[in-house]
């Protein structure tokens, strides 16, 4: 590629700063402007410590940008799930059945930072922070931002402009307004929202409950999931609809509702969250929506990428790895199709896509699953299954989210495929009393042969 | 209901015209705006016959508003489709096994005139033309209109303020972007277009192919299709790649390729439209695009109905019939809850979202079916077998096509759902040489079997 290119990154989020690392070490001139402050020099939590759930296709960015032992260090490995039940009873789920195999749990602002001093050896490229995009003028290839501390609004030009602007972005909403093409565009709201609560380290700085699982309160309507953070502190965040329900977000408007509906719905919990009440009341709550959209580019000019292409509710954990997958993805039609723009952005977005698509619909349904399923007699015996058939035969099978989550050479649709393939499988099989055999190759067989007969049937019906 | 109720209805349109009727027929004061001038004086067509297919679910709501006869009156049936290969020869695919079963071919106009007819015979009802509708504040229940002659603006409020203006809706518009609540919104566009043209009548003002049928000329990547008019003439439409594909409309940019293109895919067809050139120049081409959303009403005071809030693409012949049966549904709610507005509203919703996404989803696959399937021999054989099973069990088999089209008391979802399992079953017993016994008897029990199979599997793995 031309190595002179101008290039210009609206969004110095995860998404943003892995791409401008990793277009400055391919030798570009990058300039990125962010709207919020350095986090690394400001304090930009409002008092919340957020984490995220970091796994293999994220791994495998942050290795090519030569930054994966950096992340690590800063990891907290999740083996599991470990269901909390309302009697206060609680038993685990493992992620995977093979030895090792981990989600690991990292905060956002301190991997946000790694990426960004990394990214600033190079010389380059420039951050600029406080300059907020307020447009993109996607025929002339300009973009307007407003520096928030010196009121100054400036334009500026580009060979090149990526979004990565996250779930609102600008340059998306640019597409949107100017009709300049035929724009597919969706955002669909769960009925649910969300709220961030925090269970601090006891008096010594540990952790109160075990780190070595995301921990899940399932509730059927409701739920609570909570993420270990690196001082002993656990991120909690309560899943609620917002106004249905016997319990809502709109209804809890009282110290005295919100305090029994813990005590109630959640009473371990409760016990680790000093202050619920005000908590719960001072933190603000979030929407869940997920984004999709086509096109993501604009004649070879401009490009969304990360969550401002795609943004996906947070139930499958993926939504980082995802916009680190992209940055993976892109890097390699960059060394296919050298500076040709508009086919590198048209063939990324035609490989990436049903990839993207795929991990939003699969989150969208995890959603369900881990506020219903986790506590559904069929559904665990085919995850206790599962855990077996792994542990078994380690290289030959891989549950759905084993292949989502810790196999980065399968793509998100395939996964999506072939995991909904022999999910059902297993679940009709385990419903038929087909699986009681005590002779593990014989399930495992029997599975396999399942998911094959489904995913031909499917077929031959012309389904994808 | 409180029959003294202010009712502002925003587009005169078929779904707007009869909920107006309706409306005004249960004693309502009902006032409509429109944009457009009458179109029962006024030539709005610009030169262009619009047809449409009027079914089941149509002629039921028309039916209940008394002027089912009338809309008769306009109708040609049309029995089946009529294939018209690329050399020339046809062959037909009847709709159903059913004696007498039909879609019909009417004006958009003609039947839109009769229903503003009907609805200004009452005198609780007024229809006011010309008049835009600008914006709509969903707060205080106010809509604000440009008259189009007297340049007059002018703000109008109302107790309830229906959105039956169409696909582009201003309300929906509101709702959009004044974020007073979170609202899922989706625009899908499929990457084809469409274009109008015309087969004139003969010189003794008849048809010059058979009016009985729908004429389709399938090529897979695009195809033309041809719907009667009572004056004689065709209404075609060409439906091609926008920009993809060998042939696209972006490419046809001359007199010679467009006479080229028609001559080499439609040769018969071409033989039929005088000056294609020119009337493929002359009209303009059209996007295909799906709108969904939710929520379709805001406090009890205002509401989206038909395209507004659920635009469909064309392919299933559906989209007049599903606003229609808006209306059907919705006048039963008034029944149930009296002046209830906000439980009729939400009430209305949560029936017939399902409903209308399922039209939406059927429709985006009947246009890979028309264009491709009708030539798929196993797709073909099934469509034989089921024109065969409902002709000797007309009272037990429906294929979904008759489920969609023919049966108004079995819901769009309904259809959808047992529709596509019993197109997998006999996709597959077919592809397995499962259905080759000459007892029909026999043939119909393997194909129920085998779809109560395919839903049960489905219930147990959790799907819909």
């Amino acid at each position: 590629m031309n190595k002179k290119e101008n290039i210009l990154i609206i969004g110095a989020g995860l998404c943003g700063s892995l791409l401008a690392l990793r277009l400055a070490q391919r030798g570009c001139n990058v300039t990125v402007y962010e709207s919020r402050p350095d986090l690394r020099t400001t304090d930009i939590s409002a008092g919340r410590s957020i984490n995220l759930a970091l796994s293999d296709r994220g791994f495998k960015a942050l290795r090519l940008a030569g930054v994966e032992k950096k992340a690590r260090k800063i990891c907290i490995p999740m083996y599991g799930r470990l269901i909390h039940d309302i009697q206060g009873n609680t038993f685990s789920s493992n992620y995977s059945g093979r030895e090792g195999e981990s989600i690991n749990s990292i905060s956002r602002g301190d991997l946000n930072g790694i990426l960004l001093t990394e990214a600033e050896k190079y010389d380059n490229l420039t951050i600029h922070f406080n300059s907020k995009c307020t447009a993109v003028d996607i025929e002339n290839n300009t973009a307007t931002f407003k520096n928030y501390q010196t009121k100054e609004v400036f334009t500026k030009n580009a060979d090149v402009i990526f979004g990565t602007d996250g779930a609102g972005s600008i340059l998306r909403k640019s597409y949107y307004l100017e009709h300049k093409f035929l724009f597919s565009y969706s955002q669909n709201y769960l009925t649910h929202g969300y709220k961030e609560l925090e269970i601090p380290a006891d008096a010594n700085g540990n952790h109160q409950i075990s780190k070595d699982y995301l921990h899940i309160w399932p509730r059927g309507d409701y739920m609570l999931i909570a993420l270990p953070n690196l001082d002993g502190s656990f991120t909690v965040t309560l899943f609620l609809g917002h106004e249905e329900g016997v319990y809502n977000f709109k209804q809890l408007d009282s110290e005295a509702k919100i305090t029994d509906f813990f005590k109630t719905q959640f009473p371990d919990a409760l016990k680790l969250i000093p202050n619920i009440a005000k908590e719960f009341a001072n933190n603000p709550t979030g929407a869940l929506g997920t984004v999709k959209c086509s096109p993501w580019q604009y004649q070879g000019k401009t490009l969304l990428m990360g969550d401002a292409a795609h943004a996906v509710v947070p139930f499958y954990g993926q939504g980082m790895n995802a916009s680190f997958e992209d940055v993976t993805v892109f890097d390699t039609l960059l060394d296919e199709y050298d500076d040709n723009w508009e086919t590198i952005f048209k063939t990324f977005q035609k490989i990436r896509k049903p990839d993207t698509d795929a991990i939003a619909d699969l989150a969208v349904e995890n959603y369900f699953e881990m506020r219903d399923h986790v506590s559904n007699p069929l559904f665990k015996e085919k995850r206790k299954i599962e855990m077996v058939l792994e542990k078994t035969f380690p290289k030959t099978y891989f549950s759905k989210y084993s292949m989502v989550t810790f196999n980065e050479d399968i793509s998100y649709f395939e996964a999506m495929k072939k995991g909904r393939a022999q999910d059902k499988a297993i679940l009709n099989l385990l419903d038929d009393g087909e699986l009681n055999d005590t002779n593990l190759n014989v399930i495992l067989k029997k599975v396999q042969e399942a998911t094959n007969a489904i995913l031909e049937d499917d077929k031959i019906a012309g389904l994808k």
